[in-house]
């Protein structure tokens, strides 16, 4: 393995962000992870100063979206120790996406010394009090200056950081899909995979247009059953049983997804993962069992959802009671990632070196 | 409109490129088009020296495949004309595909302007000859610096130009796909949608180690029907029929796909724009009655196909005869494209400022 060469910067710009008003995604910190794979291997691992960086037009990212990524996020408790949540899924993750990408696995000695050493160098940018978070975006990206059709032979890895409040600004409610889709059976769907994220804007316009902020996806063949909703998984509550659909090849298994099922198991709250009809979802909001239902993922962790759309019924969930359960399980797994509980699944990492 | 801005090379580098060996889509002209959009509108169309651009690591082009392309070819007669194929039908469907991937559309008079303008600086780079042409790539990549999985609001559209000889080389046999899929119903199969083509090249490099050049996808619901073949539609010889998959939104309007059709039509060849299904193929291939294969597509133009495989069974496509139609439709083809033969449907387009 090739030495991580270090650039620090002399001067931070840290003074110049206003950590009151962060919009998701917009402000960086002060430096960038990059690695190159060349001839066969992964070479150059260099933390720099965060800028621009520069490839060919012929960059084979650019045309055939040859690109995967993964979302992460670093949290600090009381004492200003740095935390992980669940790194080692995200690296294997991100490796189970690069290959259905045909793109060359990523050494896990250069995953995390590289990640470690650049929070380490941005621990400023992690600020304390529940709701702060660096939010991380370790990302492999076709970098050979040529266009033919074929898996390129040269690639970049790196990892961007920028500090984050929560995903979700706002009330969500969701349409579920009736004509468009994700992903289709033997597809990229369970990959981070960049096209699957693109595809998905012109369909959300369209939502937006009609006052909903997301859409849950449901299966291609059929739009009968509910799958994800493209950056969350998705929960219902039906009486106190949590129901969700199960992991396929076109649905993303998802860390926080897994990880609600592991607290809810804990907690005696009955779960089901099977297939989630629309059907049976309309009938629960009509009989009044349906209680709640809320999105996972790393950016938003848990976002309760108030209404849904389907053709043309409209749905408005119930006021959240005392108990409800994405209060419940966003505090547990707040709870857990800023080390305020115990961690009896060791999913906490902390970052010391 | 803002003007086009030229700043053209001092010294061309075509000297040292041998046109006699040429990879395809590896070495590009001395100019390149680009144009900007940003604030609502496109702006800065100009033609520069080809070489490397600049994006900041968070482009949203590198995380969420935003991008979509054209492929085009440029023909010289032996009059050192130049001639562009159905050129208005490439612009139509990029903007198309921008569409569904939320991409502002661009002008048609840039599109035009900067195309035609490119092509007359690079004329030294158009070899004639039958066979010889120069592959040309617009396409357009999302570039605003923000990872929130939304739209971007600012994108660089841009136009590279790679001399060519033909796409395929070597012999080309199939595997007619039985688990893996391209496009689902609802998504993105019909636009030339970046994401599209790297989610083939893990399947398509397992197909490589059978020995198989390239997948026809069949429809992700049942596997029971033949679609495209990701960078060539597919037309099926029964008996004298030829047969095609009807286009949808999992499967790309091929230019030459309907000038074949139409080719047939002014010949009187028998031609079944249907639904094509994988029984009803091994079928003729066991009476005796399935002649040919060939993709169609503007790298390709027409592609013969030697054999196929479809789970244990594998069929070699029987020795084309004097008559075979892929080498008529390809002729008939080029003999258009090179201006050697009436231009019945105003296919031809004179590239002259």
């Amino acid at each position: 393995m090739t030495k991580l060469t270090i650039n620090s910067v002399k001067n931070s710009k840290i003074d110049h962000v206003n950590f009151n008003e962060l919009p998701f995604g917009k402000v960086f910190t002060d430096h960038m992870f990059s690695c190159d794979y060349v001839n066969g291997e992964w070479v150059n691992p260099t933390i720099s100063e965060y800028g621009p960086i520069s490839l060919d037009p012929s960059a084979r990212v650019f045309h055939y979206g040859q690109a995967v990524f993964e979302g992460m996020k670093a949290y600090k408790d009381e004492n200003d120790d740095i935390f992980l949540f669940r790194p080692e899924d995200n690296f294997d993750r991100i490796n189970k996406s690069a290959h259905r990408l045909a793109i060359p696995e990523f050494p896990k000695e250069f995953f995390f010394e590289g990640l470690e050493q650049l929070l380490l160098l941005e621990k400023e940018w992690i600020k304390t009090g529940k709701g702060n978070s660096l939010y991380i975006r370790p990302f492999v990206i076709a970098t050979q200056p040529a266009i033919s059709a074929s898996p390129a032979e040269e690639y970049k890895f790196m990892i961007i950081c920028s500090p984050a409040k929560s995903y979700y600004a706002g009330e969500v409610r969701v349409i579920f899909a009736e004509e468009y889709s994700r992903s289709a059976n033997g597809g990229v769907g369970y990959a981070k995979a960049a096209g699957n994220y693109g595809a998905q804007f012109y369909p959300t316009s369209l939502a937006h247009k009609e006052g909903y902020q997301q859409i849950i996806w449901t299966d291609a063949n059929t739009h009968e059953y509910l799958e994800e909703a493209g950056t969350m998984n998705i929960f219902f509550r039906v009486n106190d049983t949590l129901i969700t659909a199960p992991t396929s090849d076109r649905i993303l298994d998802g860390i926080t997804r897994k990880s609600v099922l592991q607290l809810a198991k804990d907690n005696n709250i009955a779960t089901e993962v099977r297939p989630v009809s629309v059907a049976e979802i309309k009938e629960a909001a009509n009989n009044g069992s349906l209680k709640e239902i809320f999105g996972s993922g790393t950016a938003a962790v848990i976002n309760p959802i108030l209404g849904f759309k389907h053709g043309d019924f409209k749905f408005e969930l119930p006021a959240l009671t005392d108990n409800n359960y994405s209060s419940f399980f966003k505090k547990a797994l707040n709870d857990i990632q800023y080390n305020l509980a115990e961690d009896k699944h060791q999913w906490r990492h902390k970052v010391t070196k």
